[in-house]
């Protein structure tokens, strides 16, 4: 029985996502439904991209993704599925999927992508504000039931890709920068080990503050302290022990995070 | 196999949502549970009968919706239910049903009201400060169950109605009011089409604003753009393209908008 | 079947909650998992320890809860299993459960503590920062799957305990402290009937305001007037009717509380 998860902008205050639901238990009863996260920055799509792409793999085969970040929501942006790998994605065709699409480059399969335009599968009456609840959760309930891909739409190959920023090399190591700030006030740069093996002689510099080491655990120093560590999605972060770097740093999503190594990592 | 909702002005922060979530999987195990939203503004009976009215039509026939926004909880007020087409809603009976009941005029079957008096169907104790807990959450589980209306307490007639405000006509057309603010920013008004058919001739003022159409979605103006237009519950709404109307123009619930329409349209 | 319920400090902001979920539907398909709170102060183990407590027992027997306020994650600490009467507790060593430990000295059956150490329960790939999904998650999993407690790890003896404050008995009454402030901006305190019975004759002290007695319920007073009474919990709290105590007082966490027993009581 597959589990739905929904991935959104929409936050918590009013009931839209609990109408989400209500709509994905009429047409398809007793399936579980997960919250991914409704907490996206408003019309972030890519905040709602790496999002989706970090959180996937943690699902069985089968799951069905419905996201929501559409600032289109309403104009001739394509209602669109992706079935990448063993798992479904729902949601507006404007990029949403891409860093999904690039991973998937290494799969044996390709993607199939379907343009949502089955009417049939939605419901009866479709708002221009609201396609969450009009299209995306009635076709992840319809998938669920066991409707066939080609039946929910056509086929097309063309999704809109978005560019999810990527640390640029320079002459003393990488420009990278913080893709977002965690609950914790941890700065999750786009940094990876990729950037940086092995972990020595390196600084990381943001804002006017230097971090000369990259650590392995945030028990690692005492509470208080600035410290830089891979994170468990494997992004360089910066961390305040039992604090919050963003606060003390002043530091946002988009800030530059800048990487020196010593000669011999550069090289 | 009925599903039960719950919709609260109790918040996230606690564990008040998990515990009632307990008591009810104690009674009824293995009922599909979903969060409408509990982040009604504490003690706003109005906004919680405008979430629950605009919400409960998405549901499948036998929901149990458990609704708590209720200032009286430890006083006389009574504990009620109600059974309106074919849904369920219990909670306080301070006026949180109203729109429903207002709504269920059109029904050919008038609602069924049941004063909640059994307390074999409560928990054991019973707080002055938790009837979500104590009594509301375990009858909806009895009642998921198969408890007949009848075992669960008395019928009764009259349950209180608060009065939720309408726009009223005046010279030039109509005077309306902000009812809420949603996740996004928009000013959700509880002005209609019916004051407003069709939608050409009319200038929307609220504070020092004004705006002179209609428009059929976001992607109608470029992003920053202060727009009107008919939200995905049929409500106009005011609204910033990708940005908070809220904060731009610092407006809050009950504030006044002004609707006028042309000669032709206020005829 | 077991439900499985999560209490953290993790915030709803990121994936965390929604990516442990799927790791456990992963192992243990068709769980009912709740959320109990993911908003325990960062790090405040002391917070999560009376949420647990207080929460748990309206929980069915066979309950498996999952509490992860561990802000020491990645280093020797160990992660652990309590099996406490008839339910599981799950999370890092150090202290999340000792209120729940302390209460179940009453227990005819003690208490039995495993340490989380047979790594073939955990993921394959287990961080630094994030044992919530890479060991807690999935042993819950797995012992919603019928593992037995001895195939989870080895039991030990002498969990971290920490102390959870209680009133000071003085010359005059108690002295207590605020424990928490709720959603509502309630002021609970750790002090309990056995301070105080029968309430009369007394006087609560907090920063500069007293209060002369103890009510019964919010409606016993006029919306915007400071009262104290018992909570659902038991614990006496500082409440506004209708508003927040914390901002009115302008009170957080950790403030004293003075109670001043008239000579009768105090004796």
């Amino acid at each position: 029985m597959p589990i739905i998860t929904l991935l959104t902008d929409f936050g918590l205050r009013d009931t839209f996502i609990g109408v989400m639901k209500g709509v994905i238990w009429s047409i398809s009863p007793n399936k579980h439904i997960v919250d991914l996260t409704h907490e996206i920055p408003a019309q972030r799509v890519v905040d709602g991209a790496l999002a989706i792409a970090g959180a996937a793999p943690y699902f069985p085969a089968g799951t069905i993704h419905v996201c929501v970040v559409d600032p289109g929501v309403g104009t001739a942006r394509r209602p669109m599925l992706a079935a990448i790998g063993d798992q479904y994605f729902i949601g507006p065709d404007n990029g949403l999927f891409s860093l999904l699409i690039k991973k998937a480059e290494d799969l044996t399969i390709p993607p199939v992508y379907i343009a949502l335009n089955k009417t049939h599968y939605w419901l009866p009456q479709v708002s221009n504000s609201f396609h969450g609840r009009d299209i995306f959760a009635p076709v992840a309930a319809h998938l669920a039931n066991g409707v066939k891909l080609e039946e929910l739409g056509d086929p097309f190959n063309n999704p809109v890709l978005i560019t999810i920023p990527v640390p640029q090399k320079n002459e003393d190591g990488w420009l990278g920068q913080v893709m977002q700030v965690d609950h914790f006030g941890n700065l999750v740069t786009n940094i990876t080990r990729e950037q940086l093996k092995p972990d020595t002689g390196v600084t990381i510099s943001v804002k006017n503050t230097t971090i000369n080491e990259v650590v392995a655990t945030f028990g690692s120093k005492p509470a208080g302290e600035l410290i830089a560590m891979f994170d468990s999605s494997g992004y360089l972060a910066i961390s305040v022990v039992n604090g919050s770097a963003a606060e003390q740093l002043c530091v946002r999503a988009d800030e530059i995070v800048r990487l020196t190594l010593s000669s011999e990592q550069a090289s």
